[in-house]
């Protein structure tokens, strides 16, 4: 296997500072995933270079996914997807990140996973009006998860 | 969108004394995926009827997701997957189910999500090696699980 195990080839630890990022906090960063046909899709990045969840303690994991569901939370109210996916996978990256996905029935994917082969064209016009509404949320994210 | 997002016509709300369960509490249970290809898939099943993580509680949240960590930890100490894969998707069936999947190098579909096209044949030596390790690591999620 050839696979980014260590820090010094983790992408993730070359970029803590991406243009996508959200909100972050000393222990996680939130990102937008930036995967063209689906707005509503993020990553909460683990700041420590670790494989899975079961490398965190108890707190660390507490926390990890009530961020997880903050997100979730605030992306049902404002977004409405049919569905929200989480997954940690990190076959081609093992550095912890948390997928948080709206899933919309009108998506290329749906209900596929994002990661398999497309079932249609995207929807431009849902869509646009998906990206829309981006900014509030995120706006409420950067509210709710900032660090007092 | 036609899903079975009520518990009527729900498949895991229809099932939930399967044969495939290797422990349950009253708030979940644990059963074997049973995906030819993949011996190391379990699925923790909530047991009541909710479609997304964020329709539970805090305290809800946390049971559930330190049962799956469990059930992780255990698998990577038994079975020594390349990685683990955590995903609550529900897209197919909307009834909130957590996948905790042992990922090996040799799977037929590395480093694809198991949901994708396959990559290769499955190694029939290594997965009979896989599933003869299955009872020990069962045996030990029943007594790490089973409810005092």
């Amino acid at each position: 296997m050839n696979l980014p195990s260590d820090r010094g080839n983790c992408p993730l630890c070359a970029t803590p500072h991406a243009t996508s990022v959200v909100v972050q906090g000393p222990r996680w960063r939130l990102q937008r995933a930036e995967e063209a046909g689906f707005p509503a899709f993020y990553r909460l990045v683990w700041q420590a270079h670790v494989a899975e969840m079961s490398d965190l303690s108890a707190p660390e994991r507490q926390e990890c996914m009530e961020l997880v569901n903050l997100v979730e939370a605030l992306m049902r109210s404002h977004l409405r997807p049919d569905k929200v996916n989480l997954a940690s996978l990190g076959n081609m990256v093992p550095h912890l990140h948390w997928h948080v996905i709206g899933r919309f029935a009108w998506d290329s994917h749906f209900p596929s996973p994002v990661w398999c082969p497309a079932q249609r064209t995207t929807d431009a016009a849902r869509l646009a009006d998906l990206q829309a509404r981006l900014p509030a949320f995120e706006q409420a994210l950067t509210q709710a998860l900032a660090i007092g």
